[in-house]
């Protein structure tokens, strides 16, 4: 076992590291890509499609939140895999769980979960994908990723609108059903869509594609469903600032959302939408326009899923962003992906399961090993109390940063994601240059949007960490 | 380690087991499901949905072909989760390889490997999944199952022919495209189709749902794609007997799919087919008829899509189903995943590769864990020579199986797969209650399509395992 497997202090708020081992900070000895991530890229580029590759991680040697590359480069990783990596390089948690008898039987006995399920299914998802369910929520289907989670909800959303429309659960397909879906026409192959928003990213398969309204480099050349796409609030800032404009947007966006639903041709069963919406460049809305959009597709009887799949799993303070919201009548369907390492969307209402088996299927149905994995996250979410560390480091920082972009105007503009933990983004016009600058200072972090430069840190962000950040900033905003 | 980690005998056609530590035959204590899996299975139900759930497995328990279930059934297992167990449960080499520092780390420090890859990537995949790769492939594409693979593949085709389109690799977007796609609109998001075969299985994800025509159940109330279908043939058997109207049968599917290359409405960017159609009832084809679609797509522009997805990796004689096609001019990618434990596709024309970053990426890219596996697979099947067995096992279960066919008139009905290693079916008009017969005399078998029985074992299945298969068929014969 690594050296580094020691039980880290229980301290969130405080000074001293989760992790023993890890780095005090950053250490840069080469341009990011070095030498040896470019000739590790290149040889890689002959069979693997690596055109996007800008490093090359040696993850053995990562620690906590500091990515090592091949280089040697020790960088401070607030981008984390695009959001995805839950609680640091190497948890020793979750090296245990890694290395476990039930995880070896689970990689190298892999059933069919719908049909043949494994005898301790139930324990895993009990002590873990389901211990953490969103308030009203004790259903799971799991999948593979974020992607294959949306598309999953939007089949089980559109069975469910069929459903209600046929009077009920019992009742049957016609023949007439039966027999159209083989040729993918009405009315087996139903004109039913999702209405996502404007600059949304729900993933790029076939179906979620058709609502990810992001840039176009993702949509362009694929086939795509004629869905809706309702105007996200374009909300401005500082918020104190804009009180009324933001309300008057919001309501636009809300009636907008309303007459879509009433009048497009394809008729909506669904609406999605991000707490956050993240690709698009960290867009916020105020938890009303969320309580106006439940209350909108309720009273049309349209099911309304969050895409949590990257703000899920505790990163804005709380364990789940559509918590912020503060409805009374929750989401009917709550997707997840990323820091869960697993896919899968939760619901309550027992009437979104499928009314026969074989209409959600597939052969594997999710992965047990990354559902067992996704139980130890928990468990070191929960002994370390990274909820809460990530809601006072994220305080923190925001507060931080708002001196910064008061001490240099035009370089931390819209800061936005107060009392959103570490869920924290703003524009620079010089975003590109931004980035690459934060590499040379030993700072691995991402863009979003159009200008945006978002903050994904870990869970295991401590506010040592911030101040390293803040303290890198500081430099790029005299430089740039 | 378990017990049974012990080194197997090297036995292709042999009699010796492969593992020391198999089970010598079933053994039959309840029914199946018994009240034990009835019990877990309720559990379960209440917080994921189990409707098809037929046996609760204890996998830790289950050795080789033997799947052992909670209430203590051992079953020769010929249906291997749905085709996808490849080298027998608890297999001492994938045991090895699901214990080591590098799935370890592969599990704990998931990478967005298109981004940020880690450094033993090209390795992994040197080793495993290019290995094998198809004569003419040299590239990969991993993803996370077979419709996921189908779904990239399709991507892929897309951009290919509208780079052709456009008048090349380097011609870029125009602003029209770029405006249209963010509405779902042409030209950006275009109408072009994937075509595939009428009772084709391609997976269930909202583009691949679109070229599957297997059954109702998987397409009722999901919105699809108006792609077109074109027939499969309709195969006579015994084959010796209906050489000519068999022919003629594939005479005209070729023409069917020509017609509708030139003619459908959707321009058709690529035909996707499997080499021997299972979930749609274990329908094969002649070399013939693939060698002249094969021609009609190359003539017309029209990318060729292997599916492998349930044929790949060594279940019919040869490593991929395809090779039986004994082709001059390969197809353009072929799909895999199941067997391999993780999904992808390969390809051979770097033109296939997106012209521009970004467009076939997303998060994860796949997953280094499993594609490590399938690198211990490979080892396996090398080390045991499993695709020679499998073919030389086949070959005596199907000779066997002709004889149970002569004296069983009307139980063991269309009997194919002559050749194809262990990759055969029949017909009995009482399939279910066949399959049911048969769990009670120790076999778990899968049917497929109408009244098919399709045989799946993995590639450790041996003489000695198709002998008391055989002996069980002779058993259901008599009491059906």
């Amino acid at each position: 076992m690594p050296a580094f497997i020691e039980t880290p202090a229980k301290t969130p708020t405080g000074d001293a590291s989760f992790f023993a081992t890890e780095p005090e900070g950053p250490t840069v000895v080469t341009s990011v890509p070095g030498p040896k991530s470019k000739e590790a890229i290149c040889r890689l580029d002959k069979v693997y499609d690596s055109a996007a590759a800008v490093l090359m991680g040696d993850y053995q040697k990562s620690r906590g939140n500091y990515l090592v590359d091949v280089d040697g480069n020790v960088l401070l990783d607030v981008y984390a895999q695009i959001a995805s990596i839950p609680v640091g390089y190497n948890n020793p948690t979750l090296h245990q769980a890694a290395t476990s008898p039930a995880m070896t039987s689970a990689l190298i006995n892999r059933p069919s979960l719908c049909n043949f399920p494994q005898s301790d299914l139930a324990t895993i998802l009990e002590t873990g994908l389901l211990k953490v369910a969103p308030k009203g929520m004790d259903q799971v289907y799991p999948a593979l990723s974020g992607a294959d989670a949306n598309e999953l909800a939007f089949k089980a959303a559109f069975m469910w609108r069929r459903q209600q429309e046929r009077g009920g659960r019992d009742v049957d397909f016609t023949q007439e059903e039966l027999e159209s879906t083989m040729l993918n026409l009405e009315p087996g192959s139903p004109n039913l869509s999702i209405m996502s928003f404007k600059a949304a990213f729900h993933g790029r398969l076939f179906g979620s594609l058709s609502t990810t309204r992001s840039k176009p480099i993702h949509k362009l050349d694929i086939p795509a469903f004629d869905w809706p796409q309702c105007p996200f609030p374009a909300i401005k800032y500082p918020l104190e600032e804009y009180v009324e404009e933001n309300v008057q947007e919001e309501q636009r966006c809300l009636e907008e959302a309303e007459r879509i639903i009433k009048t497009h041709p394809s008729k909506v069963a669904a609406v999605i939408v991000e707490p956050i919406q993240s690709e698009g460049g960290d867009n916020h809305a105020s938890p009303a326009f969320f309580q106006g959009l439940r209350e909108i597709t309720r009273r049309h009887g349209v099911l309304l899923i969050a895409d949590e799949v990257q703000t899920g799993v505790g990163a804005t303070g709380r364990f789940w962003a559509h918590e912020h919201w503060n409805l009374s009548d929750p989401p009917d369907m709550v997707t997840f992906s990323k820091k869960a390492q697993t896919g899968g969307f939760y619901f309550g209402n027992r009437d979104i399961r499928p009314n026969q088996p074989y209409r959600l299927c597939n052969t594997w149905m999710g992965d047990a090993a990354r559902a067992i994995l996704f139980g130890a996250i928990v468990d070191e979410i929960e002994r370390l109390d990274l909820v809460k560390n990530t809601a006072l480091v994220g305080d923190y920082l925001y507060g931080e940063m708002e001196k910064l972009a008061n001490k240099y105007p035009g370089k931390f503009d819209n800061l936005r994601g107060k009392g959103k933990g570490t869920f924290i983004a703003f524009d620079n016009p010089k975003r590109d240059e931004f980035v690459a600058l934060a590499k040379t200072h030993g700072v691995h972090i991402g863009g979003c949007g159009v200008s945006g430069i978002r903050l994904r840190p870990m869970l295991v962000f401590q506010k040592h960490h911030a101040d390293i950040l803040l303290g890198v900033f500081d430099k790029i905003a005299q430089q740039i």
